[in-house]
């Protein structure tokens, strides 16, 4: 080869050889961007999740009876704060057991130790769509969700020391183990058994645990009469039931939207039309049965139709056409009206908000539904479906059985007599939650606290 | 050609055609990660929207009796589910007549069909600001929001079925059909007319609506006296209506900022800007124009001052300076105090929440700032957004009288005796929103409960 | 060189040109993707801390009597519409002299008719994070944060004029001046202080300033009898002040999160976290100290536990492992419950909803636990930290005494007689905020109507 081809070559390689840097360093900075927006997305989405908190905690002090609205109050506040807590010592560890997960428990101590760079968990080496931390806040609110479940259902007649032991002992072991079975690699993720965004996981493992202690510790007191009458007792505050019902339903746009674990337009967008939809047919098909059948307006129906509709989405909110999410979500909203009823009038089991109708009954019908409607419907899928809601089902039973006889032999579930006779703010906070507007306590509050006053 | 020069140009240009290569995956990379940011915005600007739903109820229900509360509650719970079912099944279609939209509707089954790559609809060849199922998403809660401005001005006095068809039939015709005259690209859009977020499109619709139904269904009793005098209905509960209004702005960040329809950061970030300083403008013009005029603090006049302001910068929100924005929140705040004012004393509609005043008056003013003030401003625009108020008022009060009309006759519009004694609660629910806050209903709940049971 | 030479150089050369202006092309278009995701994330968390001013007037009127609630609900509705007004005007300016801003002012006039470009500051040329509209949308939502902490300290005996004059001058020079101590690049900044979200630069300066009022105006009538005796005087809406904890929450994270000034996935992340950990073991933390203390449930110590941890994480939370998050928020909680009653108790200073407790003291603790735990902890730290704590508590406090002397020697500050007798909301607005649950308030609503009826 001669000299000047040699001359050349160099000349027009040496560029070359810069683009090929540049090439390397702008496909990086892509990549970078793309996990920058997806973990943005996550973050804002756990964000979202975090705010159905205030949801729950609303939807269940407005419907039940103002006496028992501080307790309730406490509770849920304390649940966000166990759940974040838990979440990091033992929760986020247990449930993706395969990864470098938990944030203080020892096996993540000792894991710390021996990774050789924890830098990559804070890239998209961890996961495409968000860091380590990322993972951890979106999780940990969905773990205070479930948990959250069971307040309502339980309000007016528990200990308050008794329920935050269950709730703890709920999120250090039930939900993260059931978690693990499907979200953290487990047995029903391998038998194929499909929960989006936790219609099971989620919703029906609060609900189980709901369903187990509200029978444990019985009706509210004049909840039903000894002929077998069932009395109503109306809720204390319905335009912050309303508040409640709202933000949960802009939260679940986070909690099923960011179930994606990316923002990947296409996937993200669909979830969130069919969340809306389903929602709106739910709130729209109960409003209208309880219409139909009740001969008034059943305000309270319409906005249990909602969640009703939101919990049966979940579990195929990416896997539904739209006209499959407006089915899924009308019969979510004829289902929650019927299981209320009969909750309330022939099973005789006390759930002050419909707790156990919309997160357990409308929990399993959104998971059975993806083996009945969308990508994945088959007679198989619905048989695996079914053993996914059977598993989870069995062990939550189980569970909230053993630690909820355990609780109540040490420190006692069902409220005492004297906790029922002046109400739970009373008792527990020798307050009332309203000291202004429900001027009858008066007398009540200064009478008990100098009873209650040690 | 020699030989080697061969050999010398294939080994320049091999790395060149994978260069090549690589920069197509690159840039399609860069494109789609564009794509996924704008969509991202557009998707949380639409959740944004969603909460000003619970924006609207809060308002109206603070504003208003609680006697009517249960009643606002559900008319405006069951407005956002008719409001995305009805936009699914026939207003996005009818909107945007000439893309493939409406989901469930028999037009867009037919498209569906024809169409060779419905893919494409989630990719940024349908926009490159989001996909298909982001756009419904987006939409429909814009829908929702014009039928619920209505809820508040016929507050007290409407029969719950006759207003909910009324809503289900603005839903699926007059909103989807004035908004395909501009955002659809219809004859108004051609002409010249400018709607940045909805000032006319949205707002005014919804305003001239509530005006027309306000009109035909008469006040509140009470409310007017026979010699003329004019009584004030308090609000019953002014935290609520200061959470609602909190909520409508903070929705009206997506609501306009989503409006760019990308996450441009030059123009979503002004948008916010000038949203943010037109509301603010607004409260402190009405609370101060208040203060001033009746020598006490008027809370309500304040936060409709804000709403005013929202309205108003929502038609040139993109198209004002600083010190414009500032302008006409201001204007906004002074006219709708003088409008409230003047509607509720010498015209006598009585309009529970002032709905009209905030959002027909200061829309139809929004919209003819667009002509006054910013990049826009000439008189040939005035004369273009006088006559797109123009249009939509003609349409929509047409529309809102032969609908109006036709119901009342039907179904009949404005309550009957017994509804407006007992109240709305108790007469469609059987049941009040505060059971234990307002005593004085026990008896009278009771008491109806017997007399409504069939 | 042979003529088929530069034929075979040319042949090479030209697609390398073509590339060189695609590499450019695709480079600039990268970094404008990473400029829009950051710029969308600032907007999104200055949203975020909007909504902080509902959380704000949520917490402060549901602690307070239902006698106020109108009146603090207008204060804080007012402040919004000021702080961000005032913002535009002066703030921007004052608190970041440096560079091109405020909107209004002279100064901002000026600057804007000399500077060659003002383009530039709507692309990453003025910020990688964010353009200049967002820069001011995001700064002007916390300087509404620092003085709305005032009006909660101050509840149930301020006059409202000379309430918001003084909230008008700290917001034109207080918060700003401080403010460009340390973000302004001002001598705190130089010296080596460190204050992430401003744990010192935004809640202790509001928090010395309600130390300054609360202290000038004295207590409520009847909070501290003759004999020394100290009574409660009760929270009227405990489900409001929950909502505006969860708000305040939520907030939170767009307050910490977005002070990243970019969507950095790793360190927003961390922020996240640690907010969320802080914050959920503040509130552990205060609960289980008050159960423990006060043998009963205390629901508003849980709640400004919860904030108390938020105020203490803010000056570090990107500077802290998760372990130190919980550790600082568990003293934060275990701090306010101590503050709170050693100033209701002993110091007796009347401060109805706790903001001295948490926005200044876990302000201060949260400032100097930057230098005790985290990635800066040092002695030397802890000095610096304790200096520039020490120097905005002289400016602020100097700064508050003789504002406000001077304003009550103009305006007056503490309500007189009448206005405490009949409470601030029958007073300021001849109205209640709950007209139909007070009932007892009707009689004297028409009399006091009559009465201050000019």
């Amino acid at each position: 080869m001669s000299k000047f081809i040699n001359l050349s070559l160099l000349f027009t390689l040496s560029p070359l050889i810069l683009f090929a840097q540049e090439a390397v360093e702008a496909s990086s900075q892509i990549t970078a961007n793309a996990f920058a927006l997806n973990n943005l997305w996550i973050m804002i989405a756990g964000c979202m999740v975090f705010i159905m908190h205030l949801g729950f905690a609303s939807v269940e002090t407005g419907l039940t009876s103002a006496k028992s609205t501080m307790s309730i109050l406490l509770k849920n506040t304390m649940i966000v704060c166990l759940g974040t807590l838990t979440y990091a010592l033992v929760g986020f560890n247990l449930m993706y057991p395969g990864e470098f997960n938990g944030f203080v428990s020892f096996q993540s101590v000792l894991n710390f130790i021996t990774v050789s760079d924890p830098e990559a968990f804070l890239t998209s080496a961890y996961n495409p769509g968000y860091t380590w931390y990322t993972d951890f806040f979106f999780q940990a609110m969905f773990a205070a969700t479930a948990a959250t479940i069971i307040s309502g259902a339980v309000a007016g007649r528990i200990k308050m020391t008794g329920f935050l032991v269950f709730s703890g002992l709920f999120l250090l072991f039930a939900y993260p183990i059931v978690g693990s079975w499907k979200w953290g690699g487990g047995f029903l993720d391998e038998l194929g058994f499909y929960d989006f965004a936790g219609s099971t996981i989620v919703h029906s493992v609060g609900g189980w645990a709901a369903l187990v202690l509200a029978t444990m510790i019985g009706p509210r007191p004049g909840k039903y009469d000894v002929d077998g009458s069932v009395n109503t007792i109306k809720g204390s505050n319905m335009p912050l039931a309303v508040i409640g019902v709202f933000l949960l339903w802009f939260g679940w746009f986070g909690f099923n939207g960011g179930s994606v674990l990316s923002a990947n337009p296409a996937s993200v967008s669909l979830v969130l039309v069919t969340t809306a939809l389903a929602a709106a047919a739910g709130g729209f098909a109960a409003g209208t049965v309880a219409k139909l059948a009740e001969k008034k307006s059943n305000l309270t129906m319409t906005l249990n139709g909602i969640l009703a509709g939101l919990v049966g989405i979940t579990a195929g909110a990416d896997q539904m056409a739209i006209w499959e999410a407006v089915a899924i979500g009308s019969i979510s909203g004829v289902i929650v009206y019927f299981a209320s009823r009969l909750i309330d009038e022939k099973i005789k089991i006390d759930d002050p908000v419909g707790a156990v109708s919309v997160h357990l009954v409308c929990g399993i019908w959104g998971t059975l539904a993806v083996g009945i409607f969308g990508n994945l419907a088959s007679l198989n899928q619905l048989y695996l479906q079914f053993q996914g809601v059977l598993a989870v089902g069995i062990f939550t039973v189980v569970f909230s059985l053993i630690v909820g006889f355990a609780i109540n032999a040490v420190f006692g579930l069902r409220a005492d007599k004297s906790q029922l006779m002046v109400g739970d703010d009373i008792f527990e906070h020798h307050d009332t939650a309203y000291p202004e507007f429900t001027a009858a306590d008066k007398a009540a509050i200064i009478k008990a606290a100098a009873f209650f006053k040690n």
